[in-house]
């Protein structure tokens, strides 16, 4: 059940009646690598208070793009998760995250989650300089691990703990972001111990360099 | 200059805090396919008032999304119009629209201006169903004129009053969606006065099958 915040029967405000409510899509963001407890939520989205996230789950939960799952155990676990059709979502994150990147940097100090992370890794991923790039690689972040594997499908990441990979980045994800998107040098993170990894240096070196952000031409740029 | 919404610095919240405001999204559109005067937007939009379309267009010019740019002339003629980071914002409505197309039916009844068909038979054109096919086809929209090119390049659509046409397709939005999106017999619409056209029935028939709606699943329908 939508609310009817549009007198306008179009798609764009449809899907805005269901997606539209600030916070909704940030908390989708993070269940796009799978089921989430409350508290996984809540450390993903420290800006975001008990009770707004109670609601956004509850609307999400009636908009069909969210449901509640019990894990059974001998301490039954509550975890939300995204529908089949809540994890069709993922392309509008990806399409307002390709319109901001290049125009609008990251503002140092924010927070960023992990899924923040992985999922601008997955959006700027670039093939064609992956071209020949097989390798498992491993980050290890404050409060999660995921598995990024890339072959010549792509680039496929999950939430992992698995050890058997080529190279383990272990760092927080803004950090990460900034090597990656925004040029840092690598070495400068590591020196600095913000980042550390195992695996070879050619291999790292490489990997980073794998998710190029169009610059953008000057006057399209935004002031704010 | 953009709100600061989401304590939190990932693409989607910083495109939120442009983009997110409730009705932004839809002027945005409205813009899609050229400037548009204040009364336009008025007109495309019925649902808004126009105090809170005077805030959101001050907000997304802020923003750097729209500029206001005035026509000389004996009476000269203020408009608004997209910058070209703003005309970057279609893909953006696209994958809206694409998300809830099939999962959610056009509520009948509800305003369903002239740019939101636009954009959705942009969305929805099918190569593949129109190889072979070259025409161009005019709109004859209660408020609007647009001319539709079909070739091998795809489907282009640009605001146009002429009528050098092959197909002129003559109705409002609405039901021109409820034939082309919803299945609705063209020869229905026709013999209920709704839509007129002037051209080959073969021509009209087969143009109408363009746009496929990809019907969804049942797990993942939506009772909203």
């Amino acid at each position: 059940m939508a609310k009817r915040w549009y007198d306008d029967a179009c798609g764009t405000a449809q899907a805005l009646e269901r997606l539209g409510e600030r916070w909704a899509l940030l908390v989708v963001r993070e269940l796009l690598f799978g089921a989430r407890r409350f508290s996984d939520l809540r450390a993903g989205l420290p800006g975001l208070s008990a009770n707004v996230l109670t609601q956004r789950l509850e609307g999400l939960e009636a908009a069909g793009v969210v449901r509640r799952r019990v894990i059974e155990g001998r301490r039954p676990v509550q975890v939300y998760e995204l529908t089949a059709w809540g994890l069709e979502i993922e392309p509008i994150l990806r399409a307002l995250n390709r319109w901001v990147a290049g125009a609008v940097a990251l503002e140092a100090g924010r927070p960023y989650s992990a899924a923040s992370l992985m999922l601008a890794l997955r959006g700027a991923f670039s093939a064609e300089l992956a071209r020949g790039f097989v390798a498992v690689i491993g980050f290890t972040l404050p409060l999660d691990r995921f598995v990024a594997r890339v072959d010549i499908h792509g680039i496929a990441i999950r939430r992992d703990d698995s050890d058997r990979v080529d190279l383990m980045i272990e760092g927080d994800p803004a950090t990460i972001a900034a090597v990656v998107f925004d040029g840092r040098p690598l070495a400068d993170a590591v020196a600095e111990s913000r980042v550390r990894y195992t695996g070879s240096r050619a291999l790292a070196e490489r990997f980073v360099r794998l998710f190029p952000v169009a610059a953008r031409a000057a006057d399209t740029a935004v002031t704010g």
